[in-house]
């Protein structure tokens, strides 16, 4: 597509201040609508970057939706959210999509405290039909909210807490509108037989098409869509247990149609709208980057985009100083593998975001995407520990958490050597608070048997990689955040690190700072800092949450007039790990001042990771005003001038 | 039944030292051992208690399978592991089953270390298929371990991690067997849109039986096998998207067949080991306590039951001296539901253990049993409280775990009103680590905006239950323990509490002991303890674990000579919060002697909850010791001489 194609007039969109002014267009300005709000989201995404893709597939709908219900009375849930760009600017907040995903700007998913027209906030997968089911519970007990409607992609649909979701749906048997977005493409293309059931759904030729439309819906459709819509749903009648899977679970299923088509969509809506007494799901088929050919073209159809350039497609991406942690795990895993044949290694839906496919296109049989399931992919590789093999199990840390009984229960209760490389720990940048890594350290580092790893820069990663394949007695996890190394060499072989032992980074006398992770180039800033003010710092990397290194733990303790322990994460984690030792050990009963410098106790929301770890008061200043403050001197000694100002 | 009907002899059974022994039996021999097998299940469990309808449920499945397959090569895995009793008794573990769930004895589930019959532990739900899954992928990749087998049940298999597991195992296409208990009962009756199409797929007559049993299948039956099962499958040929869902989601399926009849089980299993080049699906109808009459006509089909008489049925159960907190909980939000018609309430499939019964049979259509379902229960109750609705979602601490993800994402970050009353919190008794409270404290108390309280005892929980129902600006969670009250006078209605105000207890000098939640009791013995010997006690009963009360923290820390905090949790939990507390204050920089008495850093085996807080080093002897250690006097006064050895 060139340039030409995106037209920059937008009359219709520019006569727009909200949903309700849609409910004067005509079906015809309706989808000439639609053309404008495209160009209005690729013009607007090429400035900021963001999701595209899923944006452009969802168009048609979004218009079509906001003309036929209404909201914000009428609840619009959106999965994931990745999609709700063109509801965005339709809901008033075109004048801010500049600001999209920085710092006080518009988040990059729906989100509760920006708009009434997000009643319900997303980022994790598979969650709207849960929060749809509730708000009609709402309705019917009376709570001022209408109709509830969820918009979920295939991939999300997959997902084990949705189908607990249909499932209780169709028990319930409450009027729900669940709209299935089918773009046979999550972040990476989906896996799993529910996908493949999917595509058979409409891999046929026209069967009898709509001629068994639910009961109550065929009269209101127009002609052309009783006599056959391109790719018919095919229902077997007569048989009390058949029917589309949907069906089965107590749903009136609708499709599929073409979601790019106003005049399927439009009078399907209405007609769902007019006579649904019961739950509904509508089989919506739609392409990833629609109408844009560089997202349609491109492999992953403009998942998540940097900045680019509107006619070529050209994206603006800042050249790295060094490569990711994410690929430097996961070439350091692959190497292994090649190394030893039990090596195996599961996602779930990240072959790309883990840096998995980098082993997947050498050992193909040994990678293992289990689609968004994180519950099972935990316990599936529990199963394959059992057996002998050495699973690595590559999850993000905040998506982790939909896996963590699996990871006390089937893991830690059981003590099986499964491997977790723990992704986007800590701050994670423009996908905000939905997405940081927080709790991972907290969670795991209370569960007896538990190793837990935070890697310093990238060269440590390939250490604490080597290190969890050598380790067979037990689980073991390593945690490393979001974005480039720090540029250190990296080593051609990983060795293997002695479990629970720290090392020393600079010897000092004054003060003792304890650093668990990737913020130990800030604790080297912060005594850097120190120095210059006189204080005389030993600098040390834990480098094991647990087993902690008592006898370095105890020897900082003795030797320091204070001790500072710095993490990229919560309360309860690392740092409430040394503070329980110090108090069983004795230590406060002679007096230590000690910090722990953690995440706040809020949410922070979007911004850059040194502008969310500046708002979440961890910079080198904040590290270096601590120590001071710890060491009484704050009064005497204290100036960071160049300390930049909270937000 | 009568006693009569329960042979005392068991010649077949003496026999049998371990499954290969079952090979030399004939079919009808095999039948005639399963009848020996019921009468020693029901013998054996009259004895200790336990789960005895799950285990009477599947003799005849448990008989089958060992003599079929090649455990313990093959791996046989149980789902929860309630039935696992008669697997057990075949698997040489008969003569220990007088120890069942008892202080060093026999699990009440299947665990690793106890046997290698045993090749993957349970207790949560619908782990099975997903562990198989991995010893599958292990045998395809070398390792030395054979066919994989799950059995599950058509509760377990109704929740989404399930799901996830039959999707991800059909789309491998491996050899597996997952064999589907279906006996139409989880520990409540099933609810969900799954559980009625299952009843769905054998409600009809027979419809060509076994004449479209999968490809390969069908040669290897016997005749009466082909000739048609009381509640045949319903396949509809012909359409490629057709089926039964287990068929959509890449099953062969097998069945319905009678779970109790040898010539189903037998020829069956056989054919499906002998033809099986994928994952198969062999749905089995069984019968809940079947043979015992007292357990097929009790409603619960006697799912776990005290020590029993067997003629009779009659179950011999301690009165307690107070009522349980569960009853006091159910009871507590029923009186506020009959004020507040905004209350509501979910449960994932324990309406009965949860207390919710009570409500539900007020107000049933306020009451929401989603099924062994907890990711979407929380979410669910997120968007009912979205609505303007005050759910209370009533899950034990250890389950509340397959919901974290939804707590931090769905509730905690959109602040959403959402009360979690968590029961079963701290150690549990018979079923032992895998059912243990002890992480909610820790995973909860690190979320920003959370309130999270805890119950000393059943007069504060009707406190609580008020408390939350009055919290309306945020997530708010109030623990509580299994077994009965400490018998204090229940107030006629809640007292709303003052969010992160603590209480006294009593008032001393020396030393603050600060408690959260049940343990109160252990302390005030405690305290007793100490005052014999002289040391003056101030006792304060935390009540919140977040907010923290920090007046009352700093005046413990200011005016003691040590501060001791106790709670029936882990490490992260409350204790860490205090102690980060008290060093971001600069407590410890001129001395305190703190120490967190905390589960200990291993996992506790099933035991009564006194035995297991005594091997856990938390009785009051522990605390007083921990105390007088504190204050620094052990060398001089210690000598609690009545103190119980440590296991």
């Amino acid at each position: 597509m060139t340039q030409s194609h995106i037209p920059t007039e937008t009359p219709l969109l520019d006569s727009v201040a909200g949903p309700s002014d849609l409910k004067r267009f005509s079906d015809d300005e309706l989808a000439r609508l639609s053309q404008e709000l495209r160009s209005e989201v690729i013009r607007s995404v090429a400035q900021t970057g963001g999701h595209l893709g899923s944006s452009l597939g969802v168009i048609e709908l979004t218009v079509a939706i906001h003309a036929v219900f209404n909201t914000p009375m009428d609840k619009l849930i959106w999965d994931v959210g990745h999609q709700c760009y063109p509801h965005k600017i339709l809901t008033g907040r075109r004048h801010r999509m500049t600001s999209l995903r920085q710092k006080d700007g518009l988040s990059g998913f729906t989100k509760r405290s920006e708009s009434e027209f997000d009643p319900f906030g997303a980022a994790h997968s598979s969650t709207s039909i849960s929060a749809a089911l509730g708000f009609a519970v709402g309705r019917d007990m009376g709570q001022p909210t209408g109709d509830a409607i969820a918009v979920i992609g295939d991939g999300s649909i997959s997902a084990g807490m949705a189908y607990e979701a249909l499932n209780n749906a169709g028990h319930e048997k409450r009027r729900l509108f669940v709209i299935l977005n089918d773009n046979e493409m999550s972040i990476a293309p989906p896996v799993g037989a529910m996908s493949s059931y999917l595509s058979r759904l409409y891999a046929n030729e026209p069967l009898a098409a709509l001629r068994q439309m639910a009961e109550g819906f065929e009269a209101a459709l127009p002609p052309p869509m009783r006599e056959g819509a391109k790719r018919a749903r095919q229902l077997v009648t007569g048989q009390p247990a058949s029917g589309t899977l949907f069906e089965e679970l107590g749903f009136t299923y609708i499709g599929p149609i073409n979601g790019h088509d106003m005049g399927q969509l439009l009078p399907v809506l209405r007609a769902a709208r007019a006579r649904a007494t019961g739950p509904v799901l509508i089989h919506c088929c739609t392409v990833k980057g629609k109408g844009y050919a560089p997202a349609e073209s491109s492999r992953d159809k403009y998942h998540g985009v940097a900045k680019f350039d509107v006619p070529s497609g050209a994206q603006v991406k800042s050249k790295p100083n060094a490569p990711s942690y994410t690929a430097v795990f996961g070439q350091a895993l692959c190497d292994i593998a090649a190394r030893d044949p039990k090596v195996v290694a599961v996602t779930a839906a990240m072959p790309d975001g883990t840096g998995l496919d980098i082993m997947a296109k050498r050992f193909p049989a040994r990678v293992f995407d289990v689609g968004i399931a994180e519950q099972h992919g935990v316990t599936f590789a529990a199963g394959m520990a059992a057996s002998g093999l050495k699973p690595f199990c590559a999850i993000y840390s905040t998506f982790l958490q939909r896996g963590y009984d699996q990871v006390v229960h089937d893991v830690a209760l059981q003590g099986l050597p499964v491997r977790f490389a723990i992704d986007r720990a800590g701050l994670v940048g423009a996908d905000g608070a939905t997405h940081a890594g927080a709790f991972d350290i907290a969670y795991l580092s209370n569960l007896p048997g538990f190793t837990v790893m935070a890697a310093a820069d990238e060269a440590e990663l390939v250490h604490m990689v080597a290190t969890a394949a050598a380790h067979d007695t037990g689980p073991i996890a390593f945690r490393y955040p979001r974005g480039s190394g720090t540029g250190v060499v990296l080593p051609e072989i990983g060795t293997v690190l002695e479990i629970g032992k720290g090392r020393v980074i600079r010897e000092g006398s004054d003060i003792a700072i304890l650093s668990l992770g990737a913020h130990l180039s800030e604790c080297e800033a912060a005594a850097d800092l120190l120095a210059a003010e006189g204080v005389s710092v030993t600098l040390a990397d834990a480098r094991f949450a647990k087993p902690l290194d008592l006898d370095l733990l105890m020897q900082l303790a003795r030797n320091h007039g204070a001790l500072i322990t710095v993490e990229q994460g919560s309360r309860g984690g690392f740092g409430a790990m040394v503070l329980h030792e110090l108090a069983a050990a004795g230590v406060f009963d002679r007096g230590l001042a000690v910090r722990t410098l953690t995440l706040p106790d809020r949410f922070i929301d979007q911004a850059s990771p040194d502008e969310m770890y500046l708002d979440a008061g961890l910079t080198r200043h904040d590290i270096a005003t601590s120590a001071m403050q710890a060491l009484g001197r704050e009064r005497k000694v204290l100036g960071f001038q160049n300390a930049p100002r909270r937000a």
